[in-house]
């Protein structure tokens, strides 16, 4: 098997699990930091790792246009290049080919668009995009698929969802086998239900390391991607690893979680990070805020990250205003620190029995805010 | 002896020495990163630290505009506020009212200004200034002069410098002694001799922890400072330390070593690391250059920064094409350690006689360039 993966323990729809790769162990529920450009953004990866973090996704989209997968090849893979030795997922490129570039033509064949860096063509098909993974050395590798618009007819979600099913078997043929590394097929189908179980078992007749559900939080709102998750995740095989692309808020994902998901990845508590807010068990919080001004309290009480255990609000406060970078590398860290405490308590939550007491109390906090 | 300074060893002019504050032991010569708003601009205070630097200079300045000098006394001072528990010292503002802020006027008794944050006006005097350094809780406060700006006429100069002198006094009369923290006072004169020596007899006769040397580095280029450093640091007391401001490049630094100056602080490898510069050896780089974009080598051989030992200069170039800020961390990190590396090699061949050798082998290395 190319990625192994045990489910340690169930608690209803949530499970407890240990994915097996190349570059090591990823415990699930994981959230993946997100390393656009080879880097997540104002952290050294020593302290992305420090966070917990086990693994971080890259993105396809933006590796191919600089520095190239060619380079990156050379270079000895991603992993290398950017110092990171753990595992990593990337995505296939198909959604930042709909949502930044430019001039985009979708075909059968492939997708044609120009970079949104310098207007150079390029031409993506499910086969290159598994080439430029391959080169990237990424130890999970994600089909290109077509992310359906919300909100889309039926019949324009059915077409979508068709036309990625043919390019999740054409992705899954090119995509090279090696032990340690796989290859993930993507759920569409957007919310209806008949569509999210064609798509299903179209990838399951062809045959994943692990399933995402995709086309989701784009949109449609909280209370119908819960809907949608009522469903999606049942529909994709128990003992394989489910990926619910994109998501996002900690309330998402405490939600996804209930819903049996076990992979996430989303650029909030990084992109948070650089516009001053910061999540904590009572909510988030944006440190701009006057009210901090001379708060001589930490940005969350208990956490053990250095943003925490060694600064005031008031500190972190000036910083912001100051615009200094200090500001952004300390809150993203305190910021994906929180996700993955967040994931750790889900996880020892499962294990021990107590998820429904973890989730009250994890919404009961939410709900008092910041004080 | 509010502070403590031992000269350990001689080498020509050049001294190898020990100063003592409240927060630690700063080695002599010693280049003291700038921490302008509170913070070593892209750095953790402990990977500043981690780099060997021991003793920060923070601006007055920016610090009493913002958050302001009462906020960082009621925080514990500028050494809890910022997370940095080694020594720091501070500049008096004077140097930035005249190079930053708006509307100035100066008489005999201070300088008005405007904040270029937001306007508002202020009234610094050399009693508010040392009020001001006061409360940030700095070790080594320094007087409040008037940069004398380059060139000047000898009658501008010499006006300038007997204004200087004459607040010399009073900021010395309102600084409060106390153990582990001093005052240091500042020769002016421009690139006049007699002036410099007048001002150097005005100091000695007020008494000072220490003394910098200011109104060079302000556009005479290299040729004339290190003429005016022939003269100016021989007329200052031999035991205590003398600290050149705001200089400079590595070789600026070595010069005035050569000369007889003790300690240094600038912008420069911190600045350069936002502008893609970094210091080796073998002369600076900058990093966009696109020779770099295959290049698998470190930035520096032999460099023990994290930039170096973990990362190539093609990952390097890629980050800096993409705006990264890891770019801006890594690169700062490496100037600074650069910087520290200098300064130990310069002591290291103080104690071991060997200074000629060092001083020839960097200068023809600079030469080298980057190859």
């Amino acid at each position: 098997m190319a990625l192994k993966y045990e489910i340690l323990k169930k608690s209803g729809k949530s499970r407890l699990g240990k994915l097996h790769t190349k570059h090591g162990v990823v415990n699930t529920p994981a959230f993946m930091p997100v390393g656009t450009c080879g880097t997540v953004k104002a952290m050294l990866p020593e302290s992305v790792a420090a966070t917990g973090a086990e693994i971080l996704l890259g993105n396809t989209y933006h590796l191919m246009l600089r520095p190239g997968a060619d380079l990156v090849e050379k270079m000895g893979g991603l992993h290398k290049f950017m110092n990171w030795n753990k595992p990593i997922l990337t995505d296939s490129g198909g959604f930042q080919v709909m949502s930044l570039s430019g001039l985009r033509k979708l075909t059968e064949e492939g997708v044609t668009f120009k970079s949104h860096v310098d207007g150079t063509k390029y031409f993506l098909t499910p086969e290159e995009s598994m080439n430029i993974q391959h080169k990237l050395d990424s130890n999970i590798t994600m089909c290109l698929d077509e992310c359906t618009p919300y909100p889309a007819t039926y019949q324009q979600a059915k077409d979508s969802m068709e036309m990625s099913m043919r390019w999740a078997k054409r992705s899954r043929e090119a995509f090279v086998d090696r032990d340690g590394y796989g290859i993930f097929g993507i759920q569409q189908g957007s919310t209806f239900q008949d569509l999210r179980q064609q798509s299903a078992d179209a990838l399951k007749s062809i045959g994943f390391d692990g399933y995402a559900i995709g086309g989701l939080a784009v949109g449609e709102g909280q209370e119908e991607m819960f809907k949608a998750l009522d469903f999606a995740p049942d529909m994709l095989p128990d003992y394989k690893p489910r990926y619910l692309m994109g998501v996002g808020r900690p309330d998402d994902i405490v939600g996804a979680v209930l819903r049996g998901v076990d992979m996430f990845d989303c650029v909030m508590p990084t992109r948070s990070g650089r516009t001053a807010q910061a999540f904590t068990k009572y909510g988030s919080l944006n440190i701009r805020n006057a009210k901090h001004r001379e708060d001589e309290r930490p940005v969350e009480e208990g956490c053990d990250c250095p943003l925490c255990t060694s600064y005031t609000r008031a500190y972190i406060h000036h910083l912001q205003k100051c615009n200094e970078i200090l500001a952004v590398m300390l809150l993203t860290w305190h910021n994906i620190r929180y996700y993955q405490r967040l994931m750790q308590g889900l996880r020892d939550a499962i294990a021990n029995d107590t998820l429904d007491e973890y989730v009250k109390e994890f919404y009961d906090n939410q709900k008092k805010g910041d004080i």
